[in-house]
């Protein structure tokens, strides 16, 4: 994050609009396909000039063009002029750390969302721009994936309704794909919290808080990146925008529901998170309890039985005077001792018991 | 959860629609049956193939088809294409860990909730959807029940009103037996909350921590199961559905009434539980305190003491000088020495006392 | 609230709007009173059948018939069908643990809200069932009380407005009787706040907890009675019932006052003890320090005291070789001991002078 | 707060708008103030009858009445009767324990707030009930004082607005004098929360504790009192009242401002006050970390050397068999025994440095 | 804060609408800067005499008022009244502890806004009131910065829309610049909660509560800022207002956006330190629980070994009788003992290993 806020700051003092990439510079080289259908067409390719993408603007067939790699600022710009697009928007397109969200424009909608993985224990996000036109998707990555492979052999197999329905529908299926796969980050987060559960209920491990606190930190990374999300989906849902047929509604809402779900499942996860923390604290709490009981009892018994014994290796002399440690030369004076000690001993055993402590 | 994450992770690249079921899979046969009244005729029958459902579906008289189990994705299937729901409907009504939910439709309405049963102090949560048609409800369950019984006892008994009504009241009086079923999940609740109640005011015991941690995590989950119901009912409820008549809205008033009621008590033991949560660490804390006032009291009188009689066993040559503990000598040295054992002792118990620890 | 759920629970299975009382069964008899009165007639009498209530439903005075006692299930159905009440309302008149809620009907409305009570530490709750038609209110309570007393005197001798004004007056001073009784529980729960925050920040007693539990107890008990009545009685005042005449819209905005100002010292209370058990759990934390201060000073002024006289009384063989305790033959070897003791100790003391321990 | 609630209790039973004074009694006599001005007239008199302020209802100049006193039930009634006020303001203006509220009325508006001066380390606070005429502005206060004598003087040297403007003005100008004593309470508690503050970061005192939960309660109260006032002054600035002028609503706005920053404020100091109570727990408990590791030091290094002492303190006859304490007659057993005793000592400070406990 | 209190008190009694200044007292002088611009033409002077700012509120072209102190309150009401803003507005323009806010006259827009810069690990924080005109902006700023300087050259140099547009597109870019600056100060906050969270899992260090409990105030005093101010561009936002032309408007949802992300983001921070704080205090438990295990392991070993030591120390007089202490004749007597003591430590190391406290 620091990362972000530092290029966010690089920015300052540039004209609002002024398309700067923000996000890490890479040497790679941008990667431009485009698929192109109708209902019984189907084109897939890869292009190396940018141009050769301009003519997909105004084709009436479905064009859905993706680019994985925002650092070449001039060809995203040049894109994005050629589809005239907002300024503001490719601001927007170029800085990767935005929070998810939608704007409406007369001839096109932008609507950024987060795609996240869960990679060594870390969830990965990139940032997803979509751009939505009458017969077009462009859809804007920082680094190339395969997630969306699956829907390009749908649509090019013709499974599903896809390649019966128009852009909108294009748009939905993309942002389907993204939110399936928080319910994969959400499982490998459920799968931590329940280990962490166990670890707790047994024997909790060192790098326990560690742990915790880390998983609490995801957990309110993805809060961050879906709790928007809903608005946006919520927006889509409204049934005001033209670009979106009433056909489509229907599955809006499914996605609406999806988010719900995962932002559900988040708050769950956080308030479990928190109720384990609690066990643990309380754990802790008892085994303290546990340790101070054993020394206690311990020293309880013995500090007074020690002291009786240093009593009688006082060396006082006897024979100054007849109180002077006349108990050394009772007959019985040993078994005596012995006897007091073991007195001494039980009660407090006996003590220890009555307050269950033993 | 876990599971329901994992069979929802299975789906990710399927086109949306699909009819995959993601539950547990089972062999046993699906359950169908169909219960068809009218205010004077009434057919309870069990069928063997969907296809004898088929003809329920333009009766003019009221039919209640109930499919017991999911897993054969083609008989679920077979039976909502002729009934004409949405692909997206059937997807939902496969999936069995859905959102409690309502969607409407031109023909009809799809609900979902949950069944909630209290085994073996753990919540068993099974999935109910429900399709309300102008003459026809159809209700789909993981698992063969018999929470049903007394309604079909009641329409077969022409009890109550339900014989004289149409679908929409046949909906409502299943989903009243679900809610009421909710109490019985309560009423357990609320009887180990009043047991850990006990159990922290009187003596802990080991499991009172894990048995917290569970309580509160069913807690968890049974607000989740019913917080989205509420909205549910809520839309039902509003009067704007054409399906609903104005004479059941009171009654789906009562339903909202017992939701209302089930989401507060949750809220109030879920405020119980923390409350104990809180009472349980002072206690413990209080317990520490005691434990450790019994070893400081002990200690603190007996270690100085045993210092003196350590003193006073030092083997110090009593002929290299007159200032070598002189005081073993002396007539009354041991009295003197319990005297002052005990004075410090009295002194400090004197102490103790009135700093309130004794 | 237990026996509420199970005896809900033993409801399930019956068509809803089955009339079953489901509170504690009693045996004595269910006492009937009617008051009568216009702007110059008054009349007020027990009756013994329920039959002679029902001219009550036409006459043009305003009638109020006040029950007492719900365990005759006959006599409460026999007077709802006679006053043409919904099945729904008499199944929640008979069910003494509704939320406190307002239904609206054509020729009247219900309202239920709780009586309460603080008798023996302890909040007593009872159901208040009222409906209000054009000319008459019935009210239902389980146990006959003498809270409604005072409001029949007024009613008798024609104190302040209540002769001439309509039922729907009556109702509000029937609410505002209920009400006002709150403020004598808030004023007991203030007592008991106030006494355990003496009790905090002097020396805790052993109930301490137990009381700071129950406490928190009422107040939530407190808060779930009286947070759905404001909605109540926001209802009411809205000005859309035609039952409800202008001039008594102005009492009823006076009732909201009340409530909010109830819930406001509820949620007051609420946090005042939330911080008073903060404050016991420091004071516990500081009393642990300064036990553990005592312990520390002790002991580690004696112990490494005892080690020095331990080592003195060992018992070397001096005459093994010169490097055997010779310290033992020393002249002042006996005072050189008292002098590192002294040292020794008042160098420690000194130390936790400096850190402030003493 | 008991007072107010016992005084409550005391008037159940009686019809609602009973003028019944529920304060304290006071022997003083009331004080009876009117302010008559307009552009160009001014006159400020004290008046000792009450029917001498009758006749300013009627007059066409603005006339601030000022009443000091609540005690006599008959002259603030017939005050009262005299202006056509309703007998709930009346009852409500002799009750000094409202919520801030506003009542809208056809001829006059009643507002009441709180007067909170900061005395002695404890919030006072007064109810100030204002009633809003076309020409005229009584106010009601319990106490007498000079928090007004500003505003008078104001008044009569024609400074400022004030003696442009309509009742309307003179009605905001009396709230933001009051207003305006907030931020003296506001600045009182920023100074306490101040020295708490530096107070924990250093030496927390002895009534630290009582200290923060006085702070508290304060904020507590505060806030119930200053909440509701928002809203109050919410629907004066509406506009759509008839008394209040377009041009006053501007100032009426800034009111608004004022109490949002009084809250925003209150807000604040309440997060404060939870974090230091944090850094206090926080802090107690590194001190009883660094008390539990002094004694821990001591004890482990010193314990197992007296034991060691001890060993060589007992008497074992060497003559009984070569095995009994030969090492006392070593030649060099005496500095071997030190030689361990220093080596062991110095291994754990060594291993109390590794751990960072030295 | 309790500066801008006090300050706040020192006004009590003037009337509202008194141009006070109630900020800290400068002895420099007031600069005032003007620039001066159009599609084509651009002037930037400074100015010594307000009256020279007169001309430019009836200029065509597009002039920025930048007025660097508010001490000379002749001076700032001056100017103010010659461009007609109201009394209250310069009343707030000279009180710099406004809440953000906006204000909406015929004429011109009020907003007050803060200027937030990190130094010294302290949040600097200086109030900026904007007035927006049709053809002027007005800017007041307590301490002279050079914040602004980028966006002065953007005007000269004509580089982005600024030169094309109007005066609510320098109002919106001025903003844009402040609100850019808390990205800034959310850097370094977000690189100190990072410091403080390796602090907190390596070894915390002394600091560590301070630190933490002056980053929570920060963010404290950062949500205070953010908040209000979002409110502020909503109501720019929502079209109604005349100055504001549709094409800003697209500008402004983007300043919507960056204050959305601030928030979120100090909301995020402040759970990460709330998170931090349970690690810190669960640390603390932990370690007090490893010291009390040295403790207590060292002290149950030794003490009852040194209480047997003890006995064999004593100087029973073996003459007297056959039982007192007959163990010390004994050939292996001493063997014995050590053999005893050997397998009473050797015993409780392996209790304590079983118990995972080794």
């Amino acid at each position: 994050m620091p990362e972000h806020l530092a290029s966010k700051s690089d920015k300052i003092g540039l004209p609002p609009g002024t398309p700067v990439f923000v996000g890490e510079q890479r040497s790679d080289e941008i990667k431009m396909q485009v698929i192109d259908y109708g209902e019984s067409v189907f084109d897939h390719r890869t292009v190396d000039d940018v141009k050769a993408l301009f003519p997909y603007r105004d084709k009436s067939t479905i064009s859905w063009i993706n680019i994985d790699g925002l650092h070449d600022v001039d060809l995203v710009q040049g894109l994005c002029q050629h589809f005239e697009i907002h300024p503001l928007v490719i601001e927007d397109i170029l800085s990767p750390q935005q929070r998810p969200k939608i704007e409406v424009f007369d001839q096109y909608l932008y609507i950024v969302f987060k795609m996240l993985n869960y990679q060594n224990e870390e969830i990965v996000s990139e940032q997803i721009s979509l751009i939505l036109g009458k017969t077009f998707v462009i859809t804007f990555q920082e680094v190339p994936g395969d997630i969306f492979d699956s829907l390009r052999e749908r649509i090019e197999k013709g499974r599903g309704r896809i390649r019966k329905n128009q852009s909108d529908y294009l748009a939905y299926s993309i942002m389907d794909v993204v939110i399936d796969h928080y319910f994969l980050v959400l499982e490998s987060l459920g799968d931590e919290i329940e280990s962490l559960e166990e670890n707790v209920l047994n024997n909790p491990q060192e790098s326990f808080l560690e742990d915790l606190y880390y998983l609490r930190h995801r957990l309110i990374y993805m809060r961050k990146a879906t709790w928007p999300l809903r608005e946006v989906v919520s927006t889509l849902q409204r049934g005001e925008l033209t670009f979106i047929k009433k056909s489509t509604l229907r599955f809006i809402g499914d996605l609406y529901d999806h988010i719900a779900q995962v932002i559900d499942t988040v708050e769950t996860n956080r308030e479990m998170v928190s109720s384990i923390l609690d066990v643990y604290l309380s754990m802790m709490s008892n085994k303290m309890n546990e340790i101070m009981k054993v020394l206690t009892i311990i020293a309880t018994i013995f500090i007074p039985l020690s002291f009786l014994a240093g009593v009688y290796g006082m060396n006082f002399d006897m024979n100054a005077g007849p109180f002077n440690m006349p108990e050394l030369s009772y007959k019985y004076g040993y078994l005596i001792f012995w006897g007091i000690s073991l007195l001494t001993g039980g009660g407090l055993v006996f003590f220890f018991r009555r307050k269950k402590w033993l």
